[in-house]
This record gives C-alpha cells, sequence and structure tokens, in this order.
C-alpha cells in the first residue's frame, strides 16, 4: 500500500528549507473547488520545483494518471518543474523525472523500486541542475 | 478583531485562479519546525506572489512585526513578491506592497482601511504589474 502520509511530506519540505529553498507542503483540504496542487512546492529564486509525493514499504508505487495530468497543469500554469519524489524502505529521496515514469496497462503510472535507484536523481541533482522551466 | 480565516484565503486562491495564475495556501499547521510561510502562494509562470492575508470587520487591521519579517524571508528565498492582502466589509481585495504600511509604536503594523483603498492595488494591478522579483 502506497502510503501518501503528511510526516514523509513535512520531512521532505525541511530537507528542502536545509538546501536554501523555501518551500511548503499542499493544505489538507483544498476546499470546495478542487484544483490540481503538488504535495510540496518548493522555490530558489531561480527554480521552482513542484513534487508529487510517494513513499511506500513495498518495491512498486502505482500513481493515478489523473494525479500526473494534476501535476503537469499546476506546473505549466504556476512556472514549475514537475517530479515525483519516491521514497521506499532504505532508500533516500529519488525524483522522477515523468518521462521516466513507465505508464500501467489502464494508463495510469507505476514506479518500481529499481528503476527509481537507477534513474531516479537525489535532491542535490534536482537542486543543482539547469533550470528546465519553459518559459 | 482580525479574522484570519481560511475561507477567506480559499476565496482568495479561486480568484487567482480565475485570473489564470496557480495557487494555494499554506498548511494549516507547519510542523515541528516552523518556518515562515505566506498564507497564499501564487504564480503564473512569470510572477511568483506569496500574500500574508488579513480580513476585517473593522476599520483597522494590525500585523505582527514576525508575519511580516516571515513574509519577508520567505519571498528572499522562495523569489516572490510579498503583499499584504487585506479585505474590509464592503471592500474587495486590496494588495499593500510593505513599504506602504505604517509601523505603530511597538513595531508592529498596522493597516488602516483609508489607506488600504488610497494605495492598495487591485488584483488586476498585482497581476498586471512588470515583473519585480530580482534573479
Amino acid at each position: 500500500m502506497v502510503k501518501k502520509g503528511s510526516k514523509e511530506e513535512r520531512d521532505l519540505v525541511q530537507l528542502f528549507w536545509t538546501k536554501g529553498f523555501a518551500a511548503m507542503r499542499a493544505p489538507a483540504s483544498g476546499g470546495a473547488t478542487k484544483r490540481p496542487l503538488p504535495d510540496v512546492l518548493a522555490g530558489n529564486s531561480k527554480r521552482y520545483l513542484a513534487i508529487e509525493v510517494k513513499t511506500t514499504s513495498k518495491e512498486l508505487i502505482y500513481i493515478d494518471s489523473s494525479q500526473i495530468n494534476g501535476l503537469y497543469e499546476f506546473c505549466e500554469i504556476f512556472g514549475a518543474e514537475p517530479y515525483v519524489g519516491v521514497k521506499f524502505k532504505h532508500t533516500k529521496w529519488l525524483f522522477l523525472n515523468i518521462e521516466l515514469i513507465t505508464k500501467t496497462r489502464s494508463q495510469n503510472y507505476k514506479v518500481e523500486k529499481n528503476l527509481a535507484l537507477e534513474k531516479g536523481l537525489d535532491i542535490d541533482e534536482i537542486i543543482g541542475k539547469d533550470r528546465q522551466v519553459k518559459f
């Protein structure tokens, strides 16, 4: 089962602050009119990152296509780079470009632990990379 | 008494979305390690706005200096323009540059309704202005 706990999100927010980013979680409830929000939003005056957070004790994480679509929509309007931030048991935070995430037959998404370990970027890599936001 | 209700913040968030900005409220609780967060954060890929929200049925709003300092700190790190967004009874949302807000003798801040009506910008003015964020 994928946990999407706010404790993990708070930990990630704190990690961003220690790396020189200001960061905040989305509120638990979006209000009556739902808008697509990332779990965590971080910026350092040059780069803006929007993160969909997934943590699990299993080897595989499934993500609803609606969440990925919402993340894209938010990022396009707000002006941020979309990432899925995953944390498996005994791994550090790993960040995946959406393009690297495989689709399931039902058109949702999945992230395997091995793929995340192989292709995922760590926090220093996503904050150090060249700016990718298109203006 | 100043109300700092989440209903008003949600209304403001929705207003930003209707104006082509992606926006979100800060979560109600900041977690164990408090970081300075604006009440509402909005972006449209070009401009990033961080708003401290104050609404009241009175003629005067007091703001703690710690909130203004926190707003500045967040904006400097994240890369956003700081505004105090005020709504008095029978007024629309008005946005004030921090510089326009007068200090009280106790080094806190206050916003009088008349000053807000005279000097405050409406939402179309703050989203239409030239970019002020320094990179």
